[in-house]
């Protein structure tokens, strides 16, 4: 093993607030020498905005370590000149700039909390009944907020999926073509990298398919009864502390 | 065949105008002497509200032969004695006056329309999480609007089960004992009553299914190429004319 990738919410932090002991077990993380790539399907804000929360938070995190969802989606959206409804979360929009969106010949959804209006989501419907491509950041179904869970974009995905009766192309975890970007970024072989998360689907079956080690910290969006959804062969751990550790030693950092 | 059952939307009107010809078939579907009853999971207004609109369309249906999803879901939810949260839109609420709703120990998903916020969603989603069951009104995809066609409650059905990894209760069409319900009040066995429904699935699938009938018009959400989806035996019609020409010609009304 001589990467890790992590995911951001649920694992190193919940709302504003860092998890308990997040903070030190990243700096060891980073003290053993391994490189690192931060990997989240957060799409409430731009990657600038993402570093910036966790500066706040006293987690150091540099912005080019950080591979968001919506910015894979950016990519492939300017790759095929596309004209994007962005159905989004206003914090979102900036990272689109400059980007045509009208008149609009595809569908990109993120999480867009209260801006999944029925108005909006009638109005990709209707472009996806037309035939127009339907881009998600994923299929996660909820995260974790400081007052309970929360749903994700998934769940709309699947909304929009059923009322057009089309598939969804997901940009985000747990597309093989996004841990394989932050691998190659990393210059490491996926068999050799580690992804740390707290959701069974999009982070650890997502990189155990890819072809990465996985896994599940009990933190997050982490559930009872979720290791029996885990693929075979993924690890488990308490938190992001005994994470780190099980990280270092499959390393042979001393 | 000695009855027939009609959807609503789509087959008698769509958004405030009646069918082209939708007025005389019905008028002869009467006089050819059969029991009818209309079966709808239309669901943004009472069963009174839905008369009245029929009736200022000068289409003329009793209010006591209106079968609506909601009055079924109110019909269990009484038998149960739940406290169901009312995910409707605001023109049902009437409907479910004197229910008690805290604490919410249920969710009662209709067509709300405007009323799918992400707040209601995500209230409705930590009631499931918790256990409440969810009852729906059905599956519907969408449904044919005077500008386009529109988002029904399905998919909100479809992200809600999805999140919660839950099984939705339907209440009203395709269930067997929506159609069981209004055979029964006509008193003619399931298999000798025709249903008439523009919904592939939730009209006619769901009513062979049932051991009725089923034939499909080709108006309101009809899209060509859905025939591909009709279970054998069911049939097909242009319109209602052709449709009530076709029943008459069944019971062997001269």
């Amino acid at each position: 093993m001589e990467a890790v990738l992590l995911d951001l919410s649920g694992v190193l932090y919940v709302g504003e607030r860092p998890l308990p002991g997040a903070r030190e077990a990243l700096e060891r993380l980073r003290a053993g020498g391994l490189p690192l790539r931060f990997l989240t399907n957060t799409s409430r804000s731009t990657r600038a905005a993402v570093a910036a929360r966790l500066a706040r938070m006293g987690l150091e995190v540099p912005e080019a370590e950080i591979f968001t969802a919506p910015r894979a989606a950016l990519a492939r959206i300017r790759a095929r000149g596309l004209r994007p409804m962005l159905l989004v979360h206003p914090g979102l929009v900036p990272e689109f700039e400059g980007v045509a969106t009208e008149p609009a010949d595809a569908v990109f959804l993120g999480d867009a909390g209260e801006a999944f209006t029925y108005a909006a989501l009638n109005r990709a419907f209707r472009l996806l009944m037309e035939g127009a491509p339907l881009l998600a950041v994923g299929r996660n179904r909820y995260f974790r907020e400081p007052d309970g869970l929360s749903l994700d974009a998934g769940p709309f995905v699947a909304a929009l999926e059923y009322a057009a009766g089309v598939e969804a192309e997901i940009v985000g975890k747990p597309a093989p073509a996004f841990f394989h970007a932050a691998c190659a970024d990393l210059g490491v072989p996926p068999a050799r990298c580690l992804m740390i998360g707290d959701d069974v689907e999009a982070d650890v079956a997502g990189a155990v398919s890819a072809g990465l080690q996985g896994l599940l910290v009990r933190t997050g969006k982490y559930r009872p009864g979720d290791e029996a959804r885990l693929p075979p062969g993924a690890l488990v751990a308490d938190d992001l502390a005994q994470a780190v550790a099980r990280a270092l030693a499959l390393a042979r950092v001393p």
